[in-house]
């Protein structure tokens, strides 16, 4: 209950853009591209896989509509991220997705995310075992 | 049908780890971290917006899935990302969503990540009027 009291996703109906009935979307303030969205579901969850099918469908149904909004207008593509990263204690824990207006070679792209081409690396055998029992 | 046929997540059934009715997960192959995995629908969709909510169902099922097998094994986190990058006439077109095991400070956040952290600004009036006009 602490967490939901100071959850900023919690308390933030005057930042909502769109809504139904399970989810919301809010401009991410600050943002990383323009037309930064953040879409969540109201419930304040806080591990992905607490997410109901019916609130996955209500995050989805705001995701595609903004995605097709934005698209042509603030970029060529999108990008949809979910990041669970329990290690950054600082963090908002309320389960977001981000949609970032994507296009060839824009800022973002240059700033980082080029440099992930470097770390591509073939999937070696002992890698892909591990994986595959793991999953078992 | 072009698409289709030469699509190599329509044909990848060697390399499926685990599925079930309309979803699959397969190692990304090359991978951009230890344990990258991809989990798409079966059926050839192009367009996020395509998918049903049955087909996300199904998808987020083997996120979810992957996501709590992997945590604690191969990272203390994970991003899921969806990339719509219509501009990449290279890359695959059938939807794909990537999880990827995260840590703090890890490879991918040293090679690239850590300089987004420059990117964020604070949203100003005009962009967010803009943005908000685009969503009518």
């Amino acid at each position: 209950m602490a967490d939901e009291k100071q959850c900023p996703f919690c308390d933030c109906s005057e930042r909502v853009l769109k809504e139904n009935d399970l989810a919301q979307v809010i401009l991410s303030d600050p943002h990383k591209v323009p037309g930064h969205l953040l879409i969540m579901p109201k419930r304040h969850v806080e591990k992905p896989w607490e997410l109901t099918h019916d609130e996955l469908a209500a995050i989805f149904d705001l995701i595609f509509f903004v995605e097709q909004k934005v698209i042509g207008k603030l970029g060529d593509g999108c990008d949809i991220r979910q990041n669970y990263r329990p290690f950054n204690e600082l963090g908002v824990k309320h389960v977001v997705f981000h949609v970032l207006p994507r296009s060839q070679d824009d800022y973002l792209y240059k700033v980082s995310e080029q440099y992930e081409k470097d770390l591509y690396v073939d999937l070696d055998d002992m890698e892909r075992d591990a994986v595959i029992d793991l999953l078992k």
